[in-house]
């Protein structure tokens, strides 16, 4: 943790610019394990992250609409999917420098956890609410994608669906787990696999494969794609954050 | 379908403003099924349905985090989903009118999907791309959330799954019945309930929480998804009811 005597000059070498509202940038870089109670509320970065979440989605579905003229709706979601998973937004997080300006309690592990990729996240939300979207849609082209993101690459490369759901799921508080629901033989007498996965508990959807890791990979594509196209599924996944994350599946 | 013998005039009337570019409302306004061809690839919405889904998950984002200041990130994250679900945004394009500008084919079937909803979110990325990001925030605070989406209302809707449930069993003849399968403690020795829904006996789906009631809402609320993203189960819950409606199975 940096010792914020000169905050602003700190800020102008992590951001490229100076805060207007240094407050913002704060708040964003405080970790819930060293909430500050104001008014008998907690205050931490937790809502900048919800905000700043969806301003990056935005931003980089705005990205790709233009670099990619051609390419379908389904691309458009995969390759986005890669950019703004939480490992690439830990990695940028570091990149940036921003782990340095994150306060956090020692007692919680930085392992297993994305701290800073959340942390990331909330600062657009601050960058948006200081500065607007067109300066933080720039912030983001200029100081994320040009210097880190290879978007012809990234668009080529593989995707492990499966990861990316347990990523979600960690996020938001939410069981994922894959059930072998069948092994069946195709017509050469392969053996097919069927995978659910199950998100709180409640079907994500069915994959099929030639091993049991590519059933579960289709599965958990279309359980992501479920959770991004059907709000009520997704609304009824997250309703089950609230039973204290204990859900058995049988 | 509207004849566009005047679309300027016909969009000023749906949006409140006069389009720049008036081909991306149209093609906000082309459903796949009436694609057209151009240079080799198809051209229809859903590539700006992809743009203006996270736009506006961005701008609902940014109204929620101001409107309820104190409010945590969970709590924003559910009442987005229920702003945001499919189900709203079709009726909401149709109280628009937006309906009567969609090219879609006939063999399309307007029901049981989502069409008017996709073509909203098609239309909020038109806007974003003709006018820009806080062009399109205003349009969704003045002609979207003001008019329709009471947000203090909303925000607090919580479904009765149970009773939900129990008025479908009642229309459809099939017995509901809730079973308590156990009792356990998690980890700070608090008792956890485990509830099972059975419609005609047959196990809906098994729901968790720290008092019964709870864990029957989450088993009811696991149950009715599955009636609506499952046929083959809803067709097996709907076949009991030719058993004499007293099936028990456990």
């Amino acid at each position: 943790m940096l010792r914020h005597k000169e905050p602003y000059v700190l800020y102008r070498k992590l951001l490229g610019f100076y805060p207007t509202d240094i407050h913002l940038y704060e708040q964003a870089c405080l970790h819930r394990s060293s909430s500050i109670c104001e008014q008998g509320r907690r205050i931490n970065n937790e809502r900048l992250e919800f905000l700043g979440d969806a301003i990056l989605d935005a931003i980089v579905a705005d990205i790709l609409f233009h670099k990619f003229k051609t390419s379908k709706e389904g691309f458009l979601t995969n390759t986005r999917a890669k950019i703004v998973k939480r490992e690439s937004l830990n990695e940028i997080a570091v990149k940036l420098g921003l782990d340095n300006f994150i306060t956090y309690s020692m007692r919680t592990s930085s392992h297993n956890n994305y701290m800073f990729g959340n942390a990331f996240e909330a600062l657009i939300g601050a960058i948006y609410l200081d500065k607007g979207y067109r300066y933080c849609k720039k912030f983001v082209e200029t100081r994320i994608i040009d210097p880190y993101i290879d978007l012809e690459k990234i668009s080529k490369e593989e995707f492990n669906f499966k990861s990316r759901l347990i990523e979600w799921g960690q996020k938001h508080k939410v069981d994922i787990e894959f059930a072998l629901i069948e092994t069946i033989v195709d017509q050469d007498n392969n053996p097919v696999f069927q995978s659910q996965a199950l998100l709180g508990g409640i079907s994500g959807g069915i994959g099929i494969g030639y091993s049991k890791k590519e059933s579960q990979q289709n599965a958990a594509r279309i359980a992501l794609n479920r959770i991004r196209r059907d709000k009520n599924y997704q609304q009824s996944v997250l309703a089950t954050q609230e039973n204290g994350n204990n859900t058995i599946v049988t």
